[in-house]
């Protein structure tokens, strides 16, 4: 593992490492912010992960969450939305390819010999940093934004005991419904759609739910509002007798300014949970 | 002026404009964050000059300042580093030409016909805000980074009973006796270096000072802090026994991860006396 960069950051470090990924067959990058607690002994971590185009690097710059983990004492980490590089497939559309692995196991070509992001958020991701950094493996929670809140929300439902807790910032919440996701599932997964279950929110919400609290925030004014579905998640969520708060914020969009609006609520949700 | 976008964010509104500049002569774009208690009156503005290489957008998204200025009902306002566009004068080198103003009135060629960001910040921008948003005239502060910081500091110091506060994360603090200076200083205003006077903050520190309180942050890792000169300010400000906090701070680099760190403090000293 290389060490890109560590900057200090509210009394901890925000690192950037990259390393060879088995999962994905390439070298993968990502952020991890420690707060100061880090330096005596294994802290909780907050998992983010990232919508479409994005990198590691969109989050940990934009969305102010180290202001509030330091607050709480808690760990970030930021993977990237996708493997890379010039050996890995990629399409010209900015929602398919290189920067939307839409965190599934592809199974079809030109995509299956690299875009594993399930395996690489579920289980290779997390075995190295918590060997590699002090990371309590028992305290895991999970977030994100658009893409990346799918991503949380299904790896919340299908890892039960994994996550404390699980918060999501406008999540594509039926992707098997929607333009954002039955494109994608289609290319990863093939046409089976028994296939693509497992990776929508709100099928999984009626189907198991999840075994702690969940949160969710969408603007009302969201410019995408119609491939994210919110309202068969809320549907949903009532019909499962979900714990949960959903809540739709009156003018605020898909941007980083209503993610970083909303980040203190999502940290200290998660904190209580992962502190608990 | 044209409205290019506007995020809510934080309770208020996150706003981008264009504008044809006298001052500039050319099309200038800020960046103005409003708090929700501008539905209800003018507000005070707190100003963020940025250093080399920015646009009116770095602070805007890396800062984290729209968080700590919702929270105390005042405006940001976030102006270019430079003048822009196809028909003005640049430079190669990044700390020249476009992205690098210095914030002065070029009196060389091939500078002088746009470079005026001396008369833009001082004169221009503030009639223009104050005439089309609810800001409050006489309730101004002023901070910036690195080259934003020796703008804040100059401006604050040049114009009395403008600013009532004023501050500083990481400032150019004496140009004349700095590369981070002399070269642009040169470039701008000609070889004659009593003219570089006013644009240097630790001569008019030594000078004038400033009748208001100063607080100044710096990295004790800044990798550039040569250039920076901070123990020129340093002396200046002790010899004129002006009131100021002056903090090196360890660990602490030049980047938007040190600003962000600091920035509910300085938000929070301007808060105390733009409210004052």
């Amino acid at each position: 593992m290389e060490t890109l960069s560590e900057n200090a950051c509210f009394g901890g470090k925000q690192g950037v490492y990259r390393h060879t990924s088995a999962a994905c067959n390439c070298d993968m990058t990502f952020g991890l912010f420690l707060p100061a607690e880090a330096q005596d002994g294994p802290v909780p971590v907050l998992w983010y992960l990232s919508g479409l185009t994005c990198t590691h690097e969109n989050a940990m710059t934009k969305a102010g969450a180290q202001a509030w983990a330091a607050e709480q004492g808690i760990a970030l980490i930021f993977p990237d939305t996708s493997p890379r590089g010039e050996g890995v497939a990629d399409d010209e559309a900015y929602d398919l390819g290189q920067g939307a692995g839409f965190y599934v196991n592809a199974t079809q070509e030109p995509w299956a010999p690299h875009f594993n992001m399930w395996d690489y958020i579920a289980e290779e991701l997390p075995a190295l940093i918590t060997e590699n950094f002090p990371i309590d493996p028992d305290r895991q929670s999970i977030t994100g934004h658009s893409m990346g809140g799918h991503g949380a929300l299904t790896l919340a439902m299908n890892l039960p005991g994994r996550y404390r807790s699980v918060s999501a910032f406008a999540p594509i919440s039926n992707p098997t419904g929607a333009d954002w996701g039955r494109k994608q599932l289609s290319a990863y997964l093939g046409d089976d759609e028994a296939n693509w279950a497992k990776h929508d929110a709100s099928l999984l919400m009626r189907d198991v739910g999840f075994q702690g609290p969940v949160l969710i925030d969408t603007g009302a004014s969201d410019q995408f509002i119609d491939l994210l579905r919110p309202e068969e998640l809320s549907q949903a969520i009532a019909q499962k007798r979900q714990q949960a708060v959903v809540r739709l914020q009156p003018g605020y969009d898909h941007s980083y300014f209503f993610v970083s609006t909303f980040m203190e609520d999502h940290v200290t949700f998660h904190a209580e949970h992962l502190w608990a």
